[in-house]
């Protein structure tokens, strides 16, 4: 641009385009509408980031997200302690908090075995979740990992680690999704409902 | 989400889901990935906001961004203060000045004349037009607001004024984009593109 900078509004649009899903296009707008804000919403907005970065680490038991010791399901008095649900992402518990089905508590992985991007079980939390299943209460643990080849490459690896310690490992069961339509499926996921099919 | 809230962390994706074309989900995808950077980088990040906000004003001549008094154009000593070049947008600017075909000054009028969101020329930096216009020296604005209702009543409203002044008004040319299609131009386009033919 012919001569064109003002440096801390180039700094401020880079800033947004790092992040995932937004490109310079985007990052510009941003950055105007946050040229735009008053003084103490920016001043708000740029707090908001720092607060969350310092008082945000991973749960003592399960490496989910929060704010306090416990994350708010590790520290209820109302969940099922013998079931571990074992996740990717703390996005997934959100997910699956969202259908109420789960009494279970958590343990977030923070990741999937992925040789290809230089992740092995090392850098996910394993060797947690291994501790927490020689507590004696633990009978199942349900592997809700994604089911992309990294996903079910993890729920191998972890499935293989804890059947000869005697616990329970499930998967989430694979299939059409509901409100889908079957012309749209794709050949696998077609395959594994057949071959899930139940009985009516 | 049944009892799952880490309030620091809701913060931070309101503030993200409140920006520009930034839904829930993208929000939280950002979030995340806010709480995954460095404290440096996320401290940043933060000082990059504090940083424009405080920095950024209005250039006291064109109104456009600028962290000095003046924008650069405005500085410049190789622009043509004979003509002003009038935009609705910081980012207008931006894209001409990408065409490297305006040796002209700017000016920025933040926004256009529109009854409906109830903006009306008070709104709008046009007493600064009309005191810069009262220098002999101006003898040409363009108008290159954009091509909607509202950059057109905006252009209007402004030549109206400027012309009794006897200051030379234009208005960008339309006509069919470069690279485009003609079987997918719509009719107003081509209208104009017809009207506005040319010599070859």
């Amino acid at each position: 641009m012919a001569g064109y900078h003002v440096p801390p509004l180039e700094r401020l649009v880079d800033k947004f385009e790092s992040l995932p899903g937004i490109g310079h296009k985007s990052a510009q707008r941003i950055a105007y509408h946050v040229l735009n804000m008053s003084r103490e919403d920016a001043a708000a907005f740029a707090q908001a980031i720092t607060d969350a970065k310092e008082s945000i680490h991973y749960c003592s038991v399960c490496c989910n997200l929060t704010d306090g010791d416990l994350c708010p399901v590790c520290r209820s008095d109302n969940r099922d302690r013998s079931i571990i649900c074992v996740v990717e992402d703390p996005r997934d518990v959100f997910a699956l908090e969202r259908t109420n089905e789960i009494q279970a508590t958590y343990h977030v992985l923070h990741g999937a075995i992925s040789p290809l991007s230089g992740v092995g079980p090392d850098q996910l939390r394993i060797k947690e979740l291994l501790k927490r299943v020689q507590d004696a209460t633990v009978q199942e643990v349900i592997m809700a990992t994604n089911p992309t080849v990294e996903g079910e490459a993890t729920a191998m690896y972890i499935s293989r680690l804890l059947k000869p310690l005697g616990i329970r490992v499930t998967r989430l069961a694979y299939g059409i999704p509901v409100g889908g339509d079957l012309e749209y499926a794709d050949e696998v996921t077609l395959s594994r409902a057949i071959e899930g099919r139940q009985e009516l």
